[in-house]
């Protein structure tokens, strides 16, 4: 039975202003992870977000994480952890979300002042952290207020999971979630998170999927120091001329990974899967226009969105220690380090890709006759995720969805990963929904970030919407 | 005839301090033409240089050569020529020299203080400038002084030319030696340059060759800016993965050159030249010590001096708009320009090389089917230098060699480029003969950068010994 939502709506409606004016507040605590001398303000807006928490009547932790990794001067924000509602017979929905955000100045080409949440007459609300993520973040607070407001009984209890670092790798988040999935976040019955964007900018989606990655350095050592070309040209292997070959091995031009054992893990598009694709509203003219070009490997949008989402890539990033300022040098480099790294897919394994791509590269290397040294090493990975989208949490949320906007939403996954889905996942043992906020033009992490005023309040509406369909999915 | 040199010997054993005394007064004036702040510096010295000549009863004049282009508020330093000598009986010989030096820093790891010329007790004198250049200039101007007060005839007319912007690309000095060929050095008979040295540490060298360089970039690009990897990896042609393709196709890992049309340029081996090699005193073990490392292409001395002096090879230098730090970065460069050039040997010619370059690159993107775009060029290109070693020039030097060090020279080429050799030889259309005074060991461009006093003091007596032996050799 559908919920009845009208009076939430029409007090998310009625608040609008006042959840404008809660987003400028936010936004105007520059709370930027990545700078060391920000780390005041982070930890401001930590206890800015703690407050707002408390006044709306839940309870609330600020957890301390300890020193921050490789800088032992600095403590990292607290976690801000907090609990509306303590009733049994409600299922317990734990979301995460985060208060830091990336660095932003005027000067880096901003139209507004960074940190001033500014309208503009299409509705548009520029400002760092706008969309990424305080937008989002606060929309579960506004959606209790909206509840509270309208005297309208709320519909599950929430955990929140909101961090101060997630713009600087999450430092010390994952021990913190494992640490607490058996204790603070013991009765979650699913996870949410609105942390990523919609596929386009006017349909919603749900995303239920992530690509893992494996990055790897190529090492080919052979001098002691870097030489002069005219002097010693031709008269030793050179670890540049090593490493070339080798990446040319990896992958061709098509983006077709050349490594034996990779494309053997990959697991087949089964039918079900495959009927997600066909109504997903991407064009290849939107890739065009990402891309600035129209240097596209497939000509039409379902390989294309294939290729994103489902299937492994390999791309070339760089060189470590060759020449690689403007202008011409002679220079033979001693040692260098090519980098490369593979987007991973189910049902790929990290070790059994790891040691294909190590045994592929050291077969390649062999092959050259080169005196030269070689290492070749995984220097991180972190796995892919998938959910299952016909878990009652994504049904939840699609009725949420055609309820608040209209229409079905797209069933996307993302090329790249947001490692604490995964986390969270692997921790609580329940099912991990991505539920997007913002729109593919937010600009996360570029100048002008903005969240349209549009998505904010409809987003908040869907936020509320989504727990009422939670509380009344069956099992599934 | 021999001609008799032991009282011009003897004067330069007797002067033996003073000669040093005048290279520590050069030495302590700290003329590093890559620095703008030490310019006036730079001036003093080619004014000390141009008044220690006048004392010696030379001709001098200070050549302005203007602003210096891209700096245009500095003043370029003067050429100091000077002419020694106006009896049209006697030959002319041209000798180049520079009175700048490089950079230098006790900080940057020396062991002295770099612009105090410090004997040790190996009989190393060490400073900054010792050996490149200002040894060997004074090695001019102390066989005058030796001539003088040994009552010895000079046995030549000598003209010199000295620069002060050597170690910054002898800014102005092509024009300058072009202008002047017809004019101040038109009786030149022919031409020495004592700038480069020993193949080793005992045998003295004349040097006959020298490879050309041409330098080139391949561009490749693709999306309006660089990409996220998890997003658009699979999606779009990468320009890295083209460039590696590329660079696999212009070398192999033994250094075979894989472009058509480079190795059909190559002037065959004569019995002439190849007779020259059996006795050079060029071991493995030094290139060894040399690279720091066995990782040579060649297992004995002949093919790898003739990888060194008379074929050409191409390295791989690197690739701009890549990632080239330390970590672990997932970017696609939007742009990428990869560097490499090929020394070039008799009888490649230089825009022919750069045809057959560009059209194999251009062929080998075609076969790629990326729709990335290329722009491969030649960044710029200097022609190899290959003198006839037969000429009167070079006999008369090696007579001077055995005279002196009891030893008949090595007759070498260089694996690098002297690009004002060239200059000299196609303006004045005369021999130009590369005459060592310091060994491999000097350290020329490094920190602790010495000139051995033997190396100095047999040095001086070998230029005047060599002008002797001029005077006498017959014409080729």
């Amino acid at each position: 039975m559908a919920p009845n939502l009208d009076g939430y709506f029409k007090q998310v409606d009625d608040l609008g202003d006042a959840f404008i004016e809660r987003l400028r507040k936010a936004v105007a605590i520059p709370s930027i992870s990545a700078e060391d001398a920000r780390r005041p303000d982070v930890v401001r807006m930590g206890n800015w977000l703690a407050a707002e928490l408390k006044s709306l009547g839940a309870e609330v932790e600020l957890r301390p994480l300890g020193k921050q990794p490789h800088k032992e001067h600095l403590e990292l924000p607290p976690v801000v952890v907090a609990r509306y509602g303590r009733d049994t017979a409600k299922r317990t929905i734990l979301v995460y979300g985060h208060y830091d955000v990336q660095p932003a100045e005027k000067s880096d080409g901003w139209a507004t002042e960074p940190f001033e949440l500014t309208l503009d007459d299409k509705g548009r609300m520029f400002g760092r952290g706008s969309t990424d993520d305080k937008g989002p973040v606060l929309g579960w607070l506004n959606a209790i207020e909206a509840h509270q407001k309208a005297g309208v009984d709320f519909p599950v209890n929430l955990l929140m999971c909101f961090e101060g670092m997630e713009e600087y790798g999450s430092e010390g988040l994952d021990d913190f979630i494992r640490a607490e999935a058996g204790k603070y976040f013991a009765d979650t019955d699913a996870v949410c998170i609105s942390d990523n964007y919609w596929l386009g900018t006017e349909k919603p989606c749900l995303t239920y999927g992530l690509r893992g990655c494996n990055y790897y350095s190529v090492e080919v050592s052979g001098p002691a120091a870097d030489l002069h070309s005219g002097v010693f040209g031709g008269q030793a292997h050179e670890p540049m001329t090593d490493v070339a070959h080798l990446f040319s091995k990896l992958v061709d031009s098509k983006g077709n990974i050349l490594i034996p054992g990779i494309s053997e893990q990959v697991a087949p598009v089964t039918a079900d899967e495959e009927s997600l694709y066909s109504s997903i509203a991407f064009t290849m003219a939107n890739l065009h226009e990402s891309l600035g070009s129209k240097t596209t490997i497939h000509e039409t949008e379902k390989p294309t969105l294939m290729a994103r989402w489902r299937y492994p890539s390999l791309s070339l990033h760089g060189i470590e220690g060759a020449f690689a300022s403007p202008g011409a040098k002679t220079v033979i480099p001693a040692k260098v380090i090519g980098k490369f790294s593979i987007r991973t897919v189910p049902d790929m394994d990290i070790d059994k890709t790891n040691a294909a791509v190590i045994k592929y590269i050291q077969d390649e290397f062999a092959k050259l006759n080169s005196k030269n040294t070689l290492k070749a090493e995984c220097m991180h990975a972190g796995k892919w995720w998938v959910a299952s989208p016909k878990h009652w949490n994504f049904s939840a949320a699609a009725k949420a969805v055609e309820r608040v906007w209209g229409v079905a939403p797209d069933f996307t996954r993302e090329g790249g990963s947001i490692p604490v889905t995964l986390t969270f996942e692997e921790a609580t043992g329940k099912n991990v929904l991505l539920l997007p906020m913002g729109s593919s033009t937010d600009g996360a992490h570029s100048i002008n970030e903005k969240l349209d005023k549009r998505n904010y309040i409809e987003g908040i509406k869907l936020l509320g919407a989504y727990l009422h369909y939670v509380a009344e999915e069956p099992q599934t």
